[in-house]
């Protein structure tokens, strides 16, 4: 069932490790398949030298397992949540890459300190807000994931345009057209973490760039009149 | 003679330097078998290339070596104190890993920022105090062990839910329910060590996550309700 | 068409992810044929293995495409400009390695600190301003480049003796006699910004290295009387 | 000539890069007969991956090239001066690793924070003062060598129990009994220089450990007591 899209969902959680971004079992993959209204993604707990396309679960929307023997990731209604959310995407990846992580740990937005930034984040990556202890109590994956959308109502953000949020407390999420983009939204955004963290180290008081240089950085990669790259090229 | 043990031991010191933890040979690890009361350790100051299972050394619980032609890690009372202390262990790693020492250096506890802490450790890694003068006079290896029991005897710690701790001005020791399970921890503590660094750097009043999401998340994959991973699955 | 040239633009292209200063296509080379006036660029957007010498671009200093299916770098007008800015220089650098980039979104000049720098950078990295939203608006690439060029006339730079800038908001260029010169310089300016984000951990106050030190380390490598290395041997 | 001790120096100088020590041929090291009083030292310039046994170059307690095609390393006569200072060395190394010149463009003794540094180094790494303009002018590199000097005989440090220096605004020299010892403790120095900016990053105010557990470390691994390691094993 959905062979190709265990085959993307597998290639694109071993992307994780090779890309340095997890330790041990620290992150996971999804893709969805929207026609079936169908989601693949990586076991709870497998380390990932024992993962195969095979041993990818499947739930529904409702996160129930339609598809496999092991238990699906622990972050699956976070992953589900999201993909009822935000319509447009099919993939979404969870780390703990260290330098995101020291952004969501301190709270605090990372600023769009940069052209490397805005090639791929329209404006600041959101650092989401604590969960209650009643949403923690309630449903804590279901509800990190609610939190996360509010974020983006909230803050009228569109999640094609920010890839990708920092949980309080917790660490990134990362989302993208396919799997595979996931996973790169997912290096692009601990890069642009690193290099947040090391403009703050060489001046505390470091001010985001000017809007209109974010602006032609974003719009020469992306939408109607972007000339990045090989688009256009047949 | 324990032969399987020396085994493990020896797989869980090799993958010290695998896992870019320590620095010529500077850490060490132990196993124990609790039903004949001998320790496997690290032979003292021997390369990692040149250790075999062969030339591990057994203690007993009086630090005399029953077994093998080396000296024993020069550490090996402050693992036999530690297993006479934590009853429930069966493996301690020490090691100099660059952040959880400069963690121990600057004499702070490592404050539990967020899930990636509270998935292993129920609070913060503890930084125990100097030893005195007459500590270090009389028997600095012992004493190393009998400040690390103090220190969660004062504050009330359980071994089993914080399995390590920082030793003032100089460096961590992790354990588990065997040497496999203490490198681990030894690997996390020091990624969070990394990230904790780094949620400073960011904002050097960083607080500490609230209490019940550090709750969610170390019961979520410890204790009686733990849903994390493959746990239940035959 | 310029094989020699292709080839030589496309080993100093492969050389910034070996040397761990590209992520994904972040970065790019070209190099110039002064007797013809054409320059050899990478392909925008075009990962790094699938580039090879007969994918590369060729265009002339008015930009316009010579040889090749692709489109040339979205960088190609500043690179251009150097061109025409800088005659002496054979090979242009563009990446956004992670600590050059972390100065200039601070907005600071690499200040000269110690002989590491003094050896390859007479002086200070200099950060170049902003570009004002009209510059950007006209011609973003180009006026990149007049704004680097601006930053060395009015500060009366050898762009020699200083082979590289970074860019506010954006990243470093560099450049040199021929392409893999200029990725030299790409390589150094990354470890220069490293060593002085770690001087200013240390000491957020620290001063730059007495003039008379910096003149003597660059002057025993450059210049008449240098005596660094095997120059005057046969 | 001196072919065991060319053989010794070329697996030395090797060591440095396969430690990550030096970024192209910014390192060098020597070896020293102290009956013959000859050095055999890297000639200047040289890639690593260019080096044999066979081309590095001797000279000389007067700096004159007794043996070789290539000019020597233009730090020698600091080499040689730091030989006929410490008679009891046998090795030296310079590099320019990356956290030891941190300290160094600071201008910083690298304070003795903890265990791992007290197990190699017997108190601070020493930062020496700049050398003067006339000292520069007049023989630079035989000057830095009398510099270094100068600070251990003023500081009444012993170069047996501190076996490197930081040069201000320059960077490390180590050394050792032989070659290999001096690379060893030039990887030593770099981890102590990390370990210390993590420290000073995690508490600015971060104080020296006490003196009575610096002495247990350092003379549990030196000196007729030393219990450390496989000693009086036969």
């Amino acid at each position: 069932m959905l062979e190709k899209l265990r085959e993307e969902v597998y290639a694109a959680n071993m992307e994780l490790p090779a890309r340095g971004l997890v330790t041990y079992t620290w992150g996971n993959v999804s893709g969805i398949d929207r026609e079936k209204q169908l989601v693949v993604i990586k076991p709870s707990g497998v380390e990932y030298d024992e993962l195969t396309p095979g041993n990818l679960v499947i739930v529904d929307m409702n996160n129930n397992v339609v598809e496999g023997e092991l238990n699906p990731s622990s972050d699956t209604k976070t992953h589900v949540e999201l993909y009822k959310t935000f319509p447009t995407i099919g993939g979404i990846v969870h780390t703990h890459s260290s330098h995101a992580v020291g952004w969501a740990q301190a709270g605090r937005d990372i600023p769009c300190y940069g052209t490397t930034h805005a090639d791929y984040f329209y404006g600041a990556v959101p650092c989401s807000r604590n969960l209650t202890r009643e949403e923690v109590d309630e449903d804590y994956e279901l509800n990190t994931g609610k939190v996360i959308a509010e974020t983006f109502r909230s803050r009228e953000l569109d999640p094609d345009a920010v890839p990708g949020i920092i949980c309080r407390s917790h660490g990134p999420f990362t989302w993208g057209k396919n799997p595979a983009k996931a996973v790169y939204h997912a290096v692009v955004l601990e890069e642009l973490a690193k290099m947040a963290m090391y403009t703050v180290t060489i001046d505390a008081n470091a001010s985001e760039a000017p809007k209109y240089i974010l602006d032609k950085h974003y719009l020469r990669k992306h939408g109607a009149n972007a000339y990045y790259g090989q688009a256009g090229k047949s």
